[in-house]
């Protein structure tokens, strides 16, 4: 079914943002730029947009292939496309690569157009709340006015609580899977451990890297590896690995003796290639930094009087890094607020990446919630 | 109660053995030194004594005080000392530094006596099964024929089961805590990050720093910050720290902005100064290998079979590293034998670090089983 219902080829755009954005940090971007991805059509209201937000290391795009060749679709190929859960013959649905990305949109390997200089270590921290006014820039310059939807799993959903935190009159449906208000102390803990292991690597060169010759990426490498391990449950980790080992007998030495530590460094290798340093230690303070309590000063139901739309929030079972019952603090709040509010918790093992896999029954429901919102239109 | 009941000032011992030992790696060790700790006295019919199995991290240096200014007594001392739960006026206690380890037993940098040089990277991986023959030399040095216990926490359990199963006449009781039959896939995957991050320090030469400068205490910090991360439930880490951060307000840097970062740097910091590298990736490596199962090949019900020793088995509910299921299969296993045992899980909230702490009902149940030995010698 996937590669039948695929959106096929697809191309990212750029959107040129000429208007100062002042970040929660204080500092004000002159300008920005912003890439994203569309799929399906703008219908003539307007009104049938869905704006799909990345999560840690995700990017614009979301679904098809930039070329026939591709080894691999956008990362949430399984949900969108025509005849998916997020039906692109029904809705328009819009990618982004957030700021500070990895992907082309502004972010520490850009030149800073007032020092014609890469930016480096002196790109800012972007937090959740700088996201989404960002992608209301982008929102605006595409003509709509409301959000049909906002989607996002983990760090994405993040930014879909905070759509309706800041918009609330601009957001119909919001839609948040395997995410939580705000990061526990272990959570914190293992972003902090992943950010020393890149901030201390000497490659990093205190994020002015990009004219030596050298990458970081043996930090970088290490911090993918760890964070690996959080998004698959143990029972997954058994299933797929348990103690199998690459060879019969043991080595005795320090090359991998067992396949889950095949799989991780060689995840680890890939990543290291691929992505940009700064970048990572960024997305991770982003994810430590989101909290609408205020550090407890203010009350999650408290918060979320302001809310208008109607939410789905989905949890899996075997997630130890957004657990249930962090979605449930989320539920809970809405429904204080007599929000309408559907919640399921599906039975998983793969743990947090569940929300990129193509189970059926979380699908279902997710097919089922945009069906609804289609009808109702 | 503590510091009354305490051993007082204790010293560290040296045993030379010299006899040939053959490791599980196949290499022959001709000569190796083990550095070890007694409290209390070895009786008559030397019949009260007790070996003390360390942990990953762990050392002879079980009670007491090296000297009176010393900060912190030994990493036992909760347990082990006149009235407490394991008794010194009754029973003869030994700690041990395993072979390989860190404070003073044969390891990577001692010198090889064959070539002369500091062993470093030429230093063999050594087992939990390695260890417990070592220990077994130290034992018939002391002139004592069966233990009255074996007891160990964590990887030190894991030594306590192998010598049921190496010596099992030489062993009468048995006190495994916190303890697993071998790893997960999970375990032996957070273990091989902490390797990665060691042996790709720069500074970590192939284990062969010991005459540079530097040593590779950037690797070694990053694995400690990720191992503490395992050692603590969530629970532990939500009421200990939760979101409390360093500053009022945001600082929008690297520097550590929550208290279980600063939490975690400290405890890196510390412990990157004070242990070798080789050591701790070898450590790690013990851990990996250990599997009575032999990788499946045989079931533990019937490797457990010979095992003659009575046994306590004790888990605690939040310990997610070796958690009560892993402890039920020890168990299981040895009801399947008829074997002598008894279980507790132990309502607790610090995770794996439990072991090490003086929960009330923890020690009882350690105080009643000790006093029963004593009294049914």
């Amino acid at each position: 079914m996937k590669e039948i219902n695929s959106i096929g080829i697809v191309k990212s755009k750029i959107f040129k943002c000429t208007d100062p954005i002042k970040l929660s940090c204080g500092m004000t971007l002159d300008n920005f730029e912003l890439i994203y991805e569309t799929y399906g059509k703008l219908n003539k209201n307007k009104d049938n947009a869905v704006l799909v937000c990345h999560a840690l290391t995700g990017n614009q795009h979301v679904a098809g292939r930039h070329k026939k060749t591709d080894k691999h679709p956008g990362w949430w190929d399984s949900l969108v496309g025509p005849s998916k859960p997020l039906n692109t013959n029904k809705f328009f649905v819009i990618g982004i690569n957030n700021l500070g990305g990895n992907e082309g949109s502004t972010g520490p390997k850009s030149i800073n157009p007032k020092t014609k200089k890469v930016w480096g270590s002196s790109f800012p921290i972007i937090t959740v709340e700088d996201w989404v006014k960002t992608q209301k820039t982008l929102i605006n310059y595409l003509g709509i006015q409301k959000l049909s939807s906002v989607i996002g799993g983990s760090l994405g959903g993040m930014q879909a609580l905070e759509w309706n935190l800041q918009f609330p009159n601009e957001v119909k449906n919001t839609i948040i899977i395997a995410a939580a208000p705000n990061l526990t102390a272990q959570n914190i803990a293992f972003n902090e451990v992943a950010r020393q292991s890149i901030i201390t690597d000497p490659d990093f060169q205190k994020g002015n890297f990009y004219t030596k010759k050298n990458k970081p990426k043996r930090g970088l490498r290490v911090a993918r590896m760890l964070g690996h391990i959080t998004y698959l449950s143990n029972d997954a980790m058994k299933s797929k690995f348990g103690r199998k080992k690459q060879n019969k007998d043991y080595q005795y030495n320090f090359n991998t003796e067992f396949e889950i530590e095949s799989y991780l460094n060689y995840q680890g290798d890939k990543f290291a290639k691929e992505f940009d340093a700064n970048t990572y230690i960024r997305m991770t303070k982003a994810l430590d930094y989101y909290d609408p309590t205020k550090q407890n000063k203010k009350k999650l139901s408290g918060v979320f009087k302001k809310i208008k739309s109607k939410f789905l929030v989905i949890s899996f079972t075997s997630d130890w890094r957004f657990s249930p019952s962090r979605s449930k603090e989320i539920v809970k709040s809405l429904l204080d607020n007599n929000i309408n509010v559907s919640y399921a918790e599906i039975s998983a093992e793969s743990g947090h990446d569940a929300f990129l896999m193509s189970d059926d029954h979380y699908h279902e429901i997710l097919n089922s919630f945009f069906k609804n919102i289609f009808k109702s239109k």
